[in-house]
C-alpha cells in the first residue's frame, strides 16, 4: 500500500513563526502524500480577549457559545489555515485548506449538554463518519489537504439518516488526525505523527535521555500507562495513538516538530507507539 | 460545450441572512456546473471596528496594511467562507470553501503604491494568472467551489517566473469572478451572473419599470455608456461585463439574487450584457 502520513501540529508550534517557518519548509519537502491538521487554541483566546469574550475550558474543551464559533471559525479556517495554505505554495507544496464543511469530508454531532456541562457548539465525531472517498479529488490530485479543527453538524433523523444541520462545530484536531488516519487506513499505509514541542513521551521532561523510544501495544504499554512515570497530561494522548494503532494505523508518532522530516526520512526519533 | 455559472453574491446578499439563506436554498437548485464568489466588506469593517481598526476605501478599494489583511482574512475566508459552506451543505449542494491560495486557484500580484496611494496588500490579478487546470479536481468530482477574494501573492523572478511569495492578498470579488469565467470559457459554456439587491442596471432605480434587459455590444452597449441614464456606480460594473462578454464569455447577467434559479431555468430577468 502506499505511504501515507497525517501530520498534526499542536498549537505551540503555530504560535511561533519562526517555529512554524521552520517546520512547514520541512513539511513541504516530505515525499509522497501527506495531510496536515492543525489547532490554534492560543491564537483564538487572544482574538477573544480582543474581542471582549472570555474562554471557558473545562477538561481541555472550549466552552463554544456562537459568538466564541465565529470567532474559532474565523481564526482556525480563515487566519491560521489560510497562512499555513500560503506558505506551502511558497515551499512549492500545492496545499488545499479545508474545514470538515468542505466538501462534507468531517461530519460531527453536537456535544451540547453532556454531564451537566454545556459544551455548547462542541463537535465529537462519530466513528464512521469520515469517509475515504471525500479525500479522493485531493489525494488524487496531488493536494495536500491542510485541515483546521472545525467540523460541519450532523443529525441523526427518525430514519437513522445523518443530515446536515448547515452549523459549524468547533472540534479537537487530535481527535480529527486519529479519525482521518483511521478513515484511510483501509487504502494507504499510514503512519500518524503528532509534532509537538517536547522530543516525545519523556518521563523526565528536564531529561532529554528520559526519551520513551518504544510503547508497544503487546509489551511495555500497559506498564507505562500504570506505573505513573510520565506526566497526566500525556496519558491520553498515549491511549489515543494506542486505540489508533489497535484498530490499523500502522504507527503512531509521537516528537518535535524539528524532527519531522528525518523521521519521514528513516531515522528512529520521538516515541514511536505500535503493535 | 457544456454549462457553467460562474456566480458572484454582492455584499447585500451576505449582510442579510434571510436574504443569503433564501439565495442558498436556490443555488443549491441550480442544475449543472457553478461556482460562486462572495464578498463580505461591511462584515469585515465591522469586525476591524471592533478590533480598533479603522478602514479607508480609496475608489471602492479597501487600504489592507497587515493589521486588516489579517481582518479580511479571518473574515472572508473563515467565517463568511465557511458559514456559506455549511449551509449549502444542508441543501445538498457539496460545497468546497477556497480562498485563492488554497490549490493555488488565484496567484495575484500585490499593488503596493499605485499613482501614490499605498493599498498594501491589495491583489491585482494579472489576466492569464488563473488556469483551468486548478479547478479540474473540484468541477470533475462535482465539487462546488465557494470562493472569497484572499489570493496568493506571486513575483515574477528575473527569469519571468513566477513563485509564490507566502503572503496572502485581498483582492476585488467582481474581479476574481470574470477573471475565473474568462479561464474556464474555454471549457464550458459560461454564464457569468451578478447578483446583487437591485433588479438590473436600471436608469431610475425607484422605477420597477426602467429596468434594460439586454445591452449589446453591437447594438446599445455604447449609447447607454455615454448617455448618462445610468448611475455612476454601475457603469464600470457593465464595462467589467462587457469586456468578459467581448472576450468570449457567453453572456453576463445582473439581476437580484431572488431571480437567479428562475434566469438559470430560462426566464428573462435582470440585465443581460452579450455580443
Amino acid at each position: 500500500m502506499e505511504k501515507l502520513y497525517v501530520i498534526k501540529i499542536g498549537g505551540n508550534v503555530i504560535d511561533n513563526e519562526s517555529v512554524l517557518d521552520k517546520f512547514l519548509f520541512d513539511f513541504a519537502r516530505i515525499k509522497g502524500k501527506k495531510i496536515l491538521i492543525h489547532g490554534g487554541g492560543k491564537i483564538a483566546t487572544e482574538m477573544g480577549k480582543k474581542l471582549g469574550l472570555e474562554t471557558k475550558m473545562v477538561e481541555g474543551r472550549r466552552i463554544t457559545d456562537k459568538a466564541m464559533l465565529d470567532i474559532v471559525t474565523m481564526v482556525y479556517a480563515g487566519l491560521i489555515n489560510k497562512q499555513i495554505v500560503a506558505k506551502l505554495q511558497k515551499n512549492n507544496c500545492v496545499a488545499i485548506g479545508l474545514s470538515g464543511a468542505d466538501a462534507n469530508i468531517i461530519p460531527a454531532k453536537r456535544r451540547g449538554i453532556t454531564n451537566g456541562i454545556d459544551y455548547g457548539f462542541v463537535g465529537d465525531i462519530p466513528a464512521t463518519a469520515i469517509k475515504y472517498e471525500s479525500f479522493i479529488p485531493f489525494l488524487s490530485s496531488s493536494l495536500t489537504p491542510i485541515i483546521c479543527p472545525i467540523t460541519s453538524e450532523i443529525i441523526t433523523d427518525e430514519n437513522g439518516v445523518d443530515k446536515s444541520t448547515g452549523s459549524l462545530l468547533n472540534t479537537n484536531a487530535d481527535t480529527i488526525a486519529t479519525r482521518i488516519a483511521l478513515a484511510l487506513h483501509y487504502k494507504y499505509s499510514v503512519s500518524l505523527i503528532f509534532c509537538f514541542e517536547q522530543r516525545g513521551v519523556m518521563t523526565d521532561l528536564n531529561d532529554a535521555n528520559s526519551l520513551i523510544s518504544i510503547i508497544s501495544l503487546k509489551d511495555n504499554y500497559l506498564d507505562i500507562i500504570n506505573s505513573k512515570i510520565i506526566s497526566g497530561g500525556m496519558i491520553p494522548k498515549i491511549q489515543n495513538a494506542a486505540s489508533a494503532v489497535d484498530a490499523g494505523v500502522n504507527e503512531v508518532i509521537i516528537c518535535n516538530s524539528n524532527d519531522l522530516l528525518k523521521i519521514t526520512e528513516g531515522e528512529t526519533l520521538g516515541t514511536t507507539i505500535c503493535k
